[in-house]
C-alpha cells in the first residue's frame, strides 16, 4: 500500500534508496524558517552582507538543507521507526542557495535486530545533492524500525563511525570570507573565534514556546511525512496520547537560541553526533545552552575556524545552571536535546 | 457600507462582476502551501523535473490559482451566503508561474428564490485571467445567499451544467510531457495512466490534523474575506458557535493526502463536481480516499491521460473501509467532502 | 551576558546605536505577510497594477519595513522595557522591493527618570536605511526601561515631537501615480481623496483573532527578540501570566482590515502619533475602526493627496459606535491601538 512505509525486514546492507520528491529551495522556504525559529545569523539574513563577505549571494540557513534532504527519506525509511535514535559523521558540502533543486539518497550501512524480536535499529548513509549532482550534505542517522514479522532476519552489521568529524572535511561549507568586510556591529558582536575557550559554557538566555500549528507547519514545509507530527486522530489513541514535534524543528529551534552568545557562528559545518533525548509536545517552551568541547584551525585556511559545540537544549528550564547530567549521572529530566556540533566563525 | 457584500437581490443574470484585488502569485505563496498542506507532487516541487519534463520553470499547484481566483468573489459573491452549495463545470486553462498576476471576474448565470423566501440559491461562472487577459480557470458555483428583504425578487433561471467536462477540453492544462525525462524514482511512484483500473479505491492513509492558526493563514493568504473563518467573536454567537474552516482548505489538504496512491497524478485538470458536505473545524483530523470513476485519453496528446477521480474527504476517520454513503443512501457522517475531478497522469 | 539587553542607565542622549542583524526582505515576507494579516491594498498585491502606475514593480507593504526596521531595535533600546509608550514623527521616505537589505539604528534623544526610581522613559529616533545608505523610514518612538540600580542617573531630557508630520515631507514615500491607469475595480473601490470628509467615520466591519501561532511567526519574522511574544514559560510566572501579543501585530491588523472603506490609502506616508492602549493576548478578536482628522494636498503633486486618519484597534468589540472615549473621558474599556497616521491616496 502506498504510504506504508519500509519494515526493518526491507532493510538491505549496501542498498542505496532513491527517495522522492526532488524540492527546488526558494525565498519563500528563507521567509517561512525565519518565521518559524527567528534566527539572525547575518550571512543567511543579508544578501548585501553575504556578497561583502564572498557569497555569490546570501546561502539559506543550513539547517533548511538539513530539514529537505531529511523530510525525504522520511517515507523509505522511518515511516515505520519507533524512535530517531541518533546522528553522526554529518557534513554541510557547498552552501545551498534559493532555486537550488535538493534529491536524497540513502545508503543502508548496518542493520541490528533488537533481542526482543520486534523491531531493529538501522544505519542510513543519507546523502543530498543538488539537482547536478553536486553534493550539498552527508550524515548518518539510526533509526529503530518496527518488524512485518514472519519474515528471515538479516544478519547484524554495524558500522563505524568516527566520535568527531576531522575539522580537514568542514572547510568546503563556505567560501572564503572577506574579513575585512566582516562588520560586527552587524553580525551582532565582536566576539569572534579567538575570543571562545574551550570549556566555556554559554546560557542563550531565551525561550520559545511551540505551538501545534508551528511545528505542522514546519514538518510539512520539509516534506516530512512522519504521521505522528500531524495525525492528531491517530496519536490519540496511541501510547503517546498526543502528536510529537518533529525532532528537527527542536533542534533549529536550539540552533537559532544560539545566536544569543554564538552571534558570529555562522554556519553549521559538521554534526558530530546528536540524540533527541526527550519528545517536546505543543506548549512545550525550548531552552538551549552550549559548551565549547574544542576549538580547530581549518587546514589552509586563515579566514575562519571551526568550533565544536556541544547544544543542549532544555523543556520549560532555563540553561542558568547549566543542567545535562542528572545526580544519577543519567541525562538531566529537562533535557530533550544533545547536539555535538562543529560551528565556523571569523577568526 | 464597505464589506457589506451583495444579498440576494443583488444578483441579475447576465450581470458580470469585476472582482478586486489583482494579486501576484510568488514563490512565498508556493513555500506556504507547502507549509500549510504538505504537498509532494514533483512538477510543483522541482523546479529541475519541471523544465526536464517540458515546463519552462516548475508551476505552482494547481489550487493556488483555485484559491487566489476563488478568494477575490467572496467580497462580491458569498459574503452574505448561508453555505457554499456546489461546483461544477471547472477547468484549468494553463499553468501558472510565480510572477503572474491573477484577477478574477464572476457572470452571474443562474438564481432561484428558495421557498422559505430568506434566501436565494444563486450560480456564478468565475473566470481566473493572468493580467494580460490569459484565462487560466473557469468554473461554476453555486451558493445560498441570503435576501435583504423588502426588495423585488428576481425570476428563476437555473442553469444547465455539464455532470462531467469533457476531456478534450483538459489539454491546455500543461504542456506536452517528454516521458523520457520522467524519472518514476523522483516522483515516487512506477504507476502510470496505464496501471489504474476504472472501480479502483485507494487509501490515502494519512491525516492531517488542523489548527486555528493554519486555516486562518490559509484564508487571508488567499484574501477570502469570509468573517466564518476568521472572526471568533463573532462566531461565538452565531448558530455554529465557532470558527468555520474554509472549504478550500479541505480541498488541498485532501489532494495533498492523495500523493499517497496517486504520486504521478501531477495536474488538477477539470472540477467536474464537488460539495462540501459537511463543515470542519480547528481540531478535526482530514483522511481522504479515492475512487477511480473513468480514464480517458486527451485528444491528439500520446504524453498524458485523464484519471477521473472521485476524492472523498473524511473527519476524524481514517478510510479503511471507504466509506461514503450511510446504510440509509445518505452521505456517511464521516464523509465531508466529496470531489469529482480529472486529473492528468503521464502514461 | 548577551542577549541582556539595555538598562536606562545605558542609554546616553546623543548616543547612536547601530543594530544587528541586516535583514533582506523577499517575495517570501510578502507572502507572509498576506498569511498573518490579509491584506488587500492593490498597488502591494498586484505587481502588474504597480507597474501600470508609476513603480518599478510592486512595494512591500509600508508596515514590513517598519516592522523589520523596528525589529532590529529591540535588542538594544526595549528588551528591559515594561512597556512601550508611544510612537510620533514617523515618515516612510522610500518604497521597499524585495531584494532590498535594510538595516537600523537608533539615536536616544530623551531620557527621563520615573518618580519611583526603578525605571525611566527613552526616547530614540530610529532610521531604516537600505544597505546602500539610502533612507526608508525614520520614527521616534518612546519606551518605559527598568533601572539596574546602584548606577548615576543621568539629566533629564525630554524631545519636543512635532504633534503632526508635515504633509510637505510625505511625498517620498511612492512616486508619481498615473492617475489613468489607476483601475478602482482592481483596487476595490471608486472612493478617492476628494470622496472623503473630515469628521468622516468609518467602520471596517470585519474582525480578526490572533492565535498564538500567528503572532509568534510574526514576531520572529521580523526579528523581534521581545521574549513576552513567545516565551510562555517565563511568562507564566510573570504578573501578567501569559504571552503577550507584538503591539506591531496588532497595528498590521488594524490596517489590513481597513481595508474596508480605505480601499484606495495605498501608502501610510506618516505615522503621527500612536499608542498601545491595553495588551491583546491569543484568542482576542481584533476589530478597527478610522476617523478621518485632515486632508492635505501633497506640495507639488496633482497625483494623490494625504488623508490624515485616526485609526482606533478594539479587542472583542465591532466598531459600530465608533467606541473611543469612555464617559470619564479615558479611553474605552475595548480600545487597544489609537494611531494617527497620514494615508496617501490618488485624487
Amino acid at each position: 500500500m502506498a504510504g506504508a512505509g519500509r519494515f526493518f525486514e526491507d532493510f538491505i546492507v549496501g542498498d542505496v534508496i532513491r527517495h522522492a520528491t526532488p524540492r527546488t529551495v526558494t525565498e519563500g522556504d528563507v521567509a517561512l524558517y525565519q518565521a518559524l525559529y527567528g534566527s539572525r545569523f547575518v550571512v543567511q539574513s543579508s544578501d548585501a552582507f553575504a556578497r561583502a563577505v564572498g557569497y555569490p549571494r546570501n546561502p539559506v540557513d543550513d539547517l533548511i538543507t538539513f530539514h529537505v534532504v531529511f523530510g525525504k527519506t522520511v517515507p523509505d525509511v522511518s515511516l515505520n521507526a519507533f524512535a530517531n535514535l541518533g546522528y553522526a559523521s554529518g557534513r554541510f558540502l557547498r552552501p545551498v542557495f534559493p532555486g537550488d533543486t535538493l534529491v536524497s539518497t540513502s545508503e543502508v550501512i548496518g542493520v541490528r535486530p533488537t533481542s526482543k524480536g520486534d523491531a531493529g535499529v538501522v544505519w542510513v548513509r543519507t546523502r543530498g545533492l543538488r539537482s547536478d549532482g553536486a553534493p550539498v550534505l552527508d550524515y548518518v542517522r539510526w533509526v529503530l524500525v518496527r518488524m512485518q514479522g514472519g519474515r528471515p532476519v538479516q544478519d547484524t552489521v554495524v558500522p563505524e563511525l568516527p566520535s568527531v568529524v576531522d575539522p580537514s572535511e568542514l572547510g568546503q561549507a563556505c567560501p572564503r570570507i572577506d574579513l575585512e568586510k566582516w562588520d560586527d556591529a552587524e553580525s551582532g558582536s565582536a566576539r569572534r573565534f579567538g575570543d571562545y575557550a574551550v570549556g566555556e559554557k554559554i546560557d542563550h538566555v531565551d525561550g520559545m514556546t511551540v505551538e501545534e500549528a508551528e511545528h505542522q507547519l514546519a514538518t510539512r514545509l520539509w516534506q516530512n511525512t512522519a504521521r505522528v507530527h500531524f495525525d492528531g486522530f491517530a496519536q490519540k489513541s496511541s501510547k503517546i496520547g498526543r502528536r510529537l514535534v518533529y525532532g528537527g524543528h527542536v533542534i533549529s529551534l536550539a540552533r537559532s537560541l544560539s545566536y544569543n552568545g554564538l552571534e558570529n557562528a555562522f554556519h553549521v559545518a559538521g554534526i558530530n553526533g546528536g540524540r533527541h533525548v526527550a519528545p517536546i509536545f505543543a506548549g512545550d517552551t525550548l531552552y538551549a545552552w552550549s559548551e565549547i568541547l574544542d576549538k580547530q584551525p581549518l587546514p589552509g585556511r586563515d579566514d575562519v575556524g571551526a568550533l565544536r559545540v556541544r547544544l543542549t537544549g532544555l523543556k520549560d528550564c532555563p540553561p542558568t545552571d547549566f543542567p545535562r547530567e542528572g545526580e544519577d549521572g543519567k541525562d538531566h529530566a529537562a533535557v530533550v536535546l544533545d547536539l555535538d556540533l562543529w560551528l565556523l566563525m571569523p577568526r
